[in-house]
């Protein structure tokens, strides 16, 4: 490929992990009843334009800034960086990338501190930053528990049309791959990528992009999911409930996929595995096999794979959106020509032309 | 409506609880492996013919029958009784009703005594005993305790072309209902019915019938239903659960509904409500009201629906099934004419000729 | 026994379940501090002396009531009746009983209509009741579920010196016993008794009374009850926590108990077992059984053995308390002469004088 | 200090996570049954005289090998490193430090290759590895998940005399302190120390030492643990059960601790936090303070301070066990002039000369 992005002479920031997303909402009223009422993430400060979120174990100042805007939209994925320097070392590295980049010696929103920005070469706007204010780490509070308290933030989920291309690149962000979806062909569909130790911090989903996909969010136990969709029923807003909750193939983690006010979407997340080892194992999976993103072989909604979120760059305005031209995940197993099976090899446990378990593809894709 | 099945002059035998079910298998090895293996039903007794199967707290001979058969069916929806007198109460109280019946002192199968089986109004193999064999009470043998135990039977599903005039029988039984779900015209598309103080011990689902819907057995906690998930997909039998796991909204219960070799389905389910006081209140919900067989808003799948298991005659023969001419639940909300809402009165909320959360129909029904 | 309490010759009531306790506490509003904000307990209506609570799944006006009085102690212990004509029969039978009784047509508190209370034989406040005022029953109000959320009223327990007096009084009444301890010598330590179909409605526990040892509420799941403890821990009131949380020996039930501000005892249960068949067998343990009353073998601090709550007549003054003159459970168990032990007959696992696990019995008993 | 441990100067080998502990078992059939039969871990590989044991999400050979000897020790504390010229980095720090060395290229135990082991400046047997055999990585073996399910290795815990000495020898090894527990007057008493990000991959217990504390497993879930306790009692083994199940204030994490065959203490853990930032906050705990070991105020047992784990030198001999001399936290907290609180400075919630909840130290102390 031509467009390969090519890996910097000076060295990568050393990344600790994501550390908090900031979203675009246009009714910053209707976004606080989903994060803070429904939701239950705790309010650090707020003012009329913002509200600075974070999970009941986390001691930084946040992990989701909620920012008012005319046009819903991410305005930044933000990553921790080991020390004061590493953002020098993030300025210096996008850079010599050709990357538009911003700094802020104090910082960009509320409570952190010296950051840099940058258009990424996929189209991201990213931020890298060390300072931080620490706040009270609720994560003995349970006078505060609810009953599906969101205790971390997980990991970011982005929208690219290159995935091999995304995925070098962030491999020589220092990101290592936990997971992928491929098919026999050699078409990726999608890779996992962590520094924490943990199958992701960020993962790249093939599609039309750049876009955000989700901003995940974990829970100590598989039930407060469960709490989360009984309590969505009870306020009568299921119909926000996208897909899940189920088990996934890609991280072994049970999941949630909720769609906020704008139409972010959230995931809720629990109980993948320890990666932390130099030598962890990839594990790919073959993007026919049906229990790649459901484990129980329930069928991905349609939207899942096409609906995803503008991103800003660094002037504020949405970048415009690529399309993807390799292979979609969503034709080649669910749509028209689609194929998808349980178990390889065995024609009772194979799924064509539709979605498994006996629901086709609507109309409204 | 002339058919009306008329209430006999004498008393309705006084009836317990549902006890077990006797399902006809065509591969009594492939039903072991997926009973015992699978499920971890626990062995009473066993020969070449038959499996007998209780659950972690029964302290009665068996909460299921396996006997290998030409054709996978239902020989027996059994129900304990209060006295052995009441045997007796159940035979007349048939036999005035004009249907064929069975007496049979030392019972038609291993552990329970005196029995008597009716070919009932509905066309369902209905079986009342007393007397039974005490087993031992697994309940404490946590040595024996499996990561999705089922520790219970709950209940049974029959389906039935029409509902209004099973739930007038099944009343007169002594059942009460706790839940149903009716349209703003009448029509009233399925009713569930209780002895013990659960939701039921037995619902009527309408429908082409008589068939067998489901069984089902309970779990102590949400978890060891998702672990039967999680199992299934790791021996790579994920299309063998048609439904869920999701919270119902009829009954508040969280379920999974699963199909065994033959096609017989399971339900796994826990955590309902009381129902014992005299004047428990009966909860009608809207047919279409998308958060009635899912509190979550997900879809129903088109099999669930339509497929169900044969009954037995008393000579072992398959009863014919009788089409319903009432309203189908699936064509008044996922179907080609279907409508359902999350939020009555809200567009927004609304769903129009296809299943929720963008799922058509597929053509396979 | 000449104290034998004669069984009357009109038919007992027929009991439903027990309903409600009404407690007088000495500070209300620390007393709704416990019940409501630590473990939410839904208010149905309440004014400056009493307030009315409710589980989750209620739909009766209320399943506790606190009334500011000027001694702590149980005002009544209120079952409800399948019937109005109950109502009649309980004032009938305890009459012949030659107990005191006080009938009033429009109830004794709030919600509750047509009600007889009597002083039972043993010294209790009984109350039975039919007429009961419906309220919305919250049982899929996720929305207001907390993370300890108490979702039933489950039992009563009361103390009384002469466990099989009461037993035998209960059994009259119509109660049927599903497990008691026991010792080789013929001593009766204690009861479980029920009339819907749990383990029990109300237990009897030898001890000086009469006396209450505890009202219980039911959650969902066990970590319902672990987060009840991590929140007392996170409100700094651990010291209130009394036992557990642990598994019973004696219902298989998951527990924990806890005090409120006046010291009543409330236990958080959760998972015993169905006993609704006529033959359910009982259970019968051996008091040096040390798995009997925590089935890890934890110990039971001396506490619980000999504080309770005091119970009023039906003019509000206070019972005298009559001493037990039968072993006591306590000092034949982790007394100085105590002996208990986890397999029988091996000396390894058997503890003299002492608690298990290494705790000896302090002086503060 | 005169016997401050001195940095050395080469760097310190990067320490990747506590991996796998060696034990030295007296019965091997006896230990399997306790590991394998009942706590549910996964054979690798095993011969008459070693068994080898890996947790449900581990990838390398084994997290455990019980190894049959004449005296019930530790053989080794084995961490991984980075890379595999961090166990030359090892081997040569230790070096420096004095220690006993040895090393072996095909490793110690079977699927281990290249180790270094030593004898540590504490007296601990420590080891370094890189080269491991890679295993199936069980994590959707569903088909193998039990109900109380050990799906990682999670922590050593140390018996040191000198706490504050230990701790500067591990901080300069690499390690950073999560939590500890301390006195006004400046003693230590315990220190939680992690190179993963977890609160630790090993701690350090103040007492007579160098002895094995316990080894540590963690589940998914809370139920998990409570599974475990509830077959320790179908079992009749309760009295292995030597604390908890319980909250942990130091660390949050939801505990048990059991003892093996030999006496081995084994603690099941789950549901710590992260602490993988650079600036992660140290949380001290007042030694005082009733909940910093059991947030419930649940008493720790005395054996759990006082009984411990031989470990051995290189040779295969016990090391001599040096007495502590700063104050015993069993002491200043639970016996004769203990002291310990619910809440700072209220007199109420504080106990004396007793463990908390009215259980006073007995005499097998
Ligand atoms: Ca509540
Ligand atoms: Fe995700
Ligand atoms: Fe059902
Ligand atoms: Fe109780
Ligand atoms: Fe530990």
């Amino acid at each position: 490929m031509s467009n390969v992005i090519p890996k910097p002479s000076v060295p990568a920031p050393d990344i600790v992990r994501c550390a908090y997303m900031e979203l675009v909402v246009t009714d910053l009223a209707a976004s606080r009843e989903f994060y803070v009422d429904l939701l239950g993430l705790h309010v650090t400060e707020e003012d009329e334009n913002a509200i600075y979120l974070r999970s009941f174990e986390e001691f930084i100042h946040h992990n989701l800034v909620l920012r008012k805007g005319p046009v819903a939209a991410v305005a930044a994925f933000s990553y921790r960086v080991r020390t004061p320097e590493d953002v020098d070392a993030a300025e210096a590295y996008y850079r010599e990338l050709g990357c538009r980049t911003e700094r802020r010696r104090d910082g960009f929103v509320k409570g952190i501190g010296d950051s840099v920005r940058v258009e990424d070469p996929l189209g991201f706007p990213y931020e890298f930053f060390y300072e931080v204010e620490h706040v009270e780490r609720l994560h003995m509070r349970y006078d505060l528990y609810s009953a599906g308290e969101l205790v971390r933030l997980d990991h970011f989920n982005q929208v690219t049309p290159d995935v091999p291309r995304g995925r070098k690149y962030l491999e020589d962000l220092g990101f290592r791959v936990s997971e992928d979806i491929k098919d026999s062909e050699g078409t990726t569909y999608a890779a996992w990528m962590h520094r924490k130790q943990t199958v992701h911090d960020t993962a790249l989903t093939g599609g039309n992009g750049p876009r955000m996909h989700h901003v995940a969010f974990s829970t100590h136990e598989k039930h407060n999911i469960i709490q989360i969709c009984d309590k969505m029923g009870a306020l009568r807003i299921s119909d926000r409930i996208e897909r899940g909750p189920g088990r996934h193939g890609v991280s072994n983690a049970f999941y949630l996929y909720i769609l906020d006010p704008d139409g972010h979407r959230v995931e809720i997340y629990t109980q993948d595995y320890y990666t932390g080892d130099p030598d962890n194992p990839t594990i790919t999976w073959d993007v026919h096999d049906n229990q790649r993103r459901d484990w129980w072989g329930n069928p991905v909604v349609p939207s899942w794979y096409t609906e995803a979120s503008l991103v800003l760059d660094l002037d504020g305005n949405p970048q415009p959106v690529i399309e993807r031209t390799d292979a979609s995940e969503l034709e080649v197993t669910i749509g028209a020509d689609g194929f998808s099976y349980t178990r390889p090899g065995d024609e009772n446990g194979a799924y064509h032309g539709m979605a498994s378990k006996g629901f086709k593809l609507g109309t409204q894709v």
